[in-house]
């Protein structure tokens, strides 16, 4: 059996040899290599094979043709406009940042990228360091703290916010382009010249943004899914305006999907990515896996890979509706400093988990230590060290090293495991491109909203009253099974006292082993 | 059975409701409570109870008189003559940036109270809005990258280095000051004049920095382990030099241990917090635990925690030397932003974990969405959607609120699972304070860096020569057995070409299905 992967032009390497993989277990899988090749065949020719979905899913053909599209074109236009100051903002000053407003999808892939490829100070290097390309920001939340913490750092003149919404009707990232519109208000700023849209057409972002003349709006295909949108016009936009070379990305990503279109499941490293999961965890997930890549730069890969991971194999129900209740747990960090945390307990705790080493072999500076060592030998020292560590306790370990950290090497990073979940998605039966999970905790959070707009109804008429939270919900008329929520809206508007509320206002005391809440008029 | 405990002072709230743990398996545990209880009560007396580790654990009661102790005023005061400039650089310019250098229990709580309490941007903010505190970089591992990317964005004219190491030999920590000793050298500046080290009394680093003067040097305890360390001067100094209230933070850890001192196991929620994990864990860790603080400020806090957690309690042996393979596996970002991404897998698929939400009420901004309903409610909407909607699945979950993210009560925050984490091990038997797994860890790297001098040594005899990695391994006189770990040594020389190596250089070409390496003298 074949352990070692290697690419040789592009110099990357995979190592399987610490899975423990025996043929028997390779054997015991092959009556479905044909099948699960066949539906990544048929995935990449355009089929609808997800009977639970009706849509194509072509991000592993699309980033092919994508350099050559007028849609890449214009973006690397936009983006050359706005470095060379062509494209101002509304005062007539030059761009120079930008805050990309997304979430999930939206957000992991561009953080991933720039935090690689532009490091983590970025926006405090100057102009010329950053070779006139613009600042980049991260809204990801609906945290009023993460568009409060930002405005001080931001000069609005000088800003793009870049809304980012499939679907164009995401509520979060609707949330903070609601904060940055009230931001560009209060400075009696026009908005629309200093915002840009990605969304599908004809969306409700698509619609705003178009009908109130945004200064850019690009489109979103609805065969690309959030979560493997990142080599396309989501990845691609937030990558231009900060200077990145996309079209090496997507080099590296076409290349590894050259490499892992081998039907040959034993000689394709995405498909033995795929068995060796399988097969630590048979076949349900039962190991975590734990990515750590021995480096600074790749901190966001395990976030990343969390997503496209866990959001596409957690799932219930297999093809034939039959409930699995699969998954695959993602999580870690970076070396060496992961060994100064939870890898104790890899070691020597519970054997739960495989882990994956990413190293990239180049070093960003000589630092000699000691004779004839460097720091980068020690960074390699701490790799290769725990490798044979986890290796003398039979604890599984995959190591990946490329030469550096590249537009080119993310590319082939993300491409070989975005391969990977939709072979072991086939493996296990599944639909790997749906989430319908999230559908059931947005219909539970707009019953909150409701709750919360029935709550302050009920208080406006009721007030002035005193009393718990049962009480009050019994007061108000409010289905008392929903008690703990009603009493933790009280908590929220008391927390918040200078917070917009239906003309009441609320406060609380401990009374007797319990809060006491009192509604006045405001 | 009392599901929900309330600090009324401080308004700080643990729902365990939907953990679903029921009265017989609290009953089933009762005969450990006592002895477990003692174990925390012997640690706080100061009682050596860990036979296989021969010291004090004294972090719990330290930070009861920290705040009126020498070290505490000496920190202080130092940090203030910075903030006025009273301290100033060799040249003369004002401290302005602090770069704290440390990796695991010497990082980790120094960067979430830093982002915690300052936010991510606070380097971006002017002098004025910083209130002439310093700005805050790390540099936590041993990456080369980490010092390079740093080095452009630093004066070092006005930069302070922070070396933390307890032990004092903490490699990765001392190669991160090895290079920023050269850059200080490169720049005929004196080094010593910008640095400042946390070390214990005689260590190797305590020796190099009052040995060679710098600027301020500060005593650690040897009774205070890394990863609790962050009520110890290892959190004082950065907090302090980035104007955080560290005194306000110790008020909380020990408002919380005040509350948490209480022996019924049942009216005390650190313990109620470890029982939980117990029950749903089988003992054994059998779920994996997931932190979602609703707050983008507290995005570090399960990482703090991974290390507080799986350090703490992944163990092979217990106190009587059986092997137990302990661990509790800890992984979260934050909410919403969760459910666009692995939420997904915990709402549809396997069901092998518990959750814990952290909800800190306050908001930021007053951003009004719709009628009554503010950008606020909806991080709320999202908090309580998703737990109705885990809870409607049978998924265990712990929620936890706060009024604000702020010192004391990051103070409160971590005291709890602290001493969760104590009283746990209590409840498995094991010791807590201790991580041997990370010394084999440590023997097994510097294994490789002797290997790296033996085969650079080999190679400067040997060149002219080419071959296989087998053939220069065989021709070195190298074990064979470690022909994998000469391949990757030589993999990394040839990655980097300007390194220093022992007169001789590498380069390989592809042939016949392997790397064929040619050794050339330099």
């Amino acid at each position: 059996m074949n352990n070692t992967f290697i690419h040789p032009t592009a110099d990357f390497t995979l190592e399987f040899a610490d899975m423990n993989i025996t043929p028997a277990q390779i054997d015991a899988l092959r009556d479905k290599f044909v099948a699960a090749h066949q539906g990544i065949m048929d995935i990449e020719a355009g089929k609808i094979k997800n009977p639970d979905e009706n849509r194509k899913v072509t991000h592993f053909t699309d980033r092919i043709a994508y350099p050559k599209s007028d849609l890449f074109k214009a973006v690397e236009k936009f983006a050359s406009e706005i470095r060379e100051g062509k494209i101002k903002g509304s005062t007539g000053q030059k761009i120079t940042q930008v805050v990309i407003n997304g979430i999930g999808g939206s957000a992991l892939g561009p953080q991933l990228l720039q935090f690689a490829i532009n490091g983590p100070y970025w926006n405090e290097l100057s102009e010329d360091q950053r070779k006139h390309n613009c600042k980049i920001y991260f809204v990801d939340n609906t945290d009023t703290a993460g568009v409060a913490d930002l405005l001080p750092v931001l000069n609005l003149e000088s800003t793009l916010i870049v809304s980012i919404s499939k679907s164009g009707g995401t509520q979060e990232t609707k949330n903070n382009m609601f904060a940055f519109m009230h931001a560009y208000a209060e400075k009696n700023l026009n908005f629309a010249a200093h915002a840009a849209a990605i969304t599908m057409r004809d969306s409700e972002l698509d619609k705003l943004s178009r009908g109130t003349g945004w200064l850019a709006v690009f489109e979103m295909a609805e065969s690309i899914g959030g979560r493997t949108s990142e080599t396309s016009i989501v990845g691609h936009l937030p990558a231009a305006l900060a200077g990145i070379n996309f079209a090496k990305f997507l080099e590296g990503a076409c290349e590894m999907d050259t490499w892992t279109r081998q039907p040959d499941a034993l000689k394709n490293p995405a498909y033995m990515l795929a068995l060796s999961w399988y097969i630590a965890g048979n076949g349900k997930g039962d190991k975590n896996m734990i990515i750590v890549p021995y480096s600074d730069r790749l901190l966001l890969f395990s976030r990343y890979l969390q997503q496209l991971v866990m959001e596409s194999l957690g799932k219930e129900f297999d093809l034939d509706g039959k409930p699995v209740f699969q998954g695959l747990n993602v999580f870690g960090n970076k070396g060496g400093t992961d060994a100064h945390a939870f890898i104790q307990q890899l070691h020597d705790g519970r054997n739960d988990f495989f882990t994956i080493f990413i190293e990239p072999l180049k070093d960003a500076l000589n630092v000699p230590v000691k004779d004839l060592i460097t720091m980068g030998d020690y960074l390699h020292g701490f790799e290769t060290g725990l490798a044979t560590a986890l290796r003398n306790r039979g604890r599984q370990l995959i190591q990946i090293r490329i030469p550096e950290v590249s537009e080119y090497y993310l590319g082939m990073l993300i491409a070989m495991f975005e391969r990977a979940v939709a072979y072991y998605a086939e493996l296990i039966h599944i639909n790997a491109f749906h989430q319908p999970g999230v559908q059931a905790y947005k219909k539970a959070a707009s019953v909150n909203i409701a709750l919360n707009t029935q709550l302050q109804t009920a208080l406006a008429q009721i007030a002035p009253f005193a009393g718990t939270a049962a009480a009050i919900t019994e007061k108000a008329g409010i289905d008392r099974n929903v008690t703990r929520d009603v009493e933790a809206l009280l908590a929220k508007f008391v927390a918040n006292p200078s917070r917009p509320l239906n003309g009441f206002k609320v406060t609380k005391i401990w009374s007797e082993g319990e809060w006491n809440y009192t509604v006045q008029k405001a």
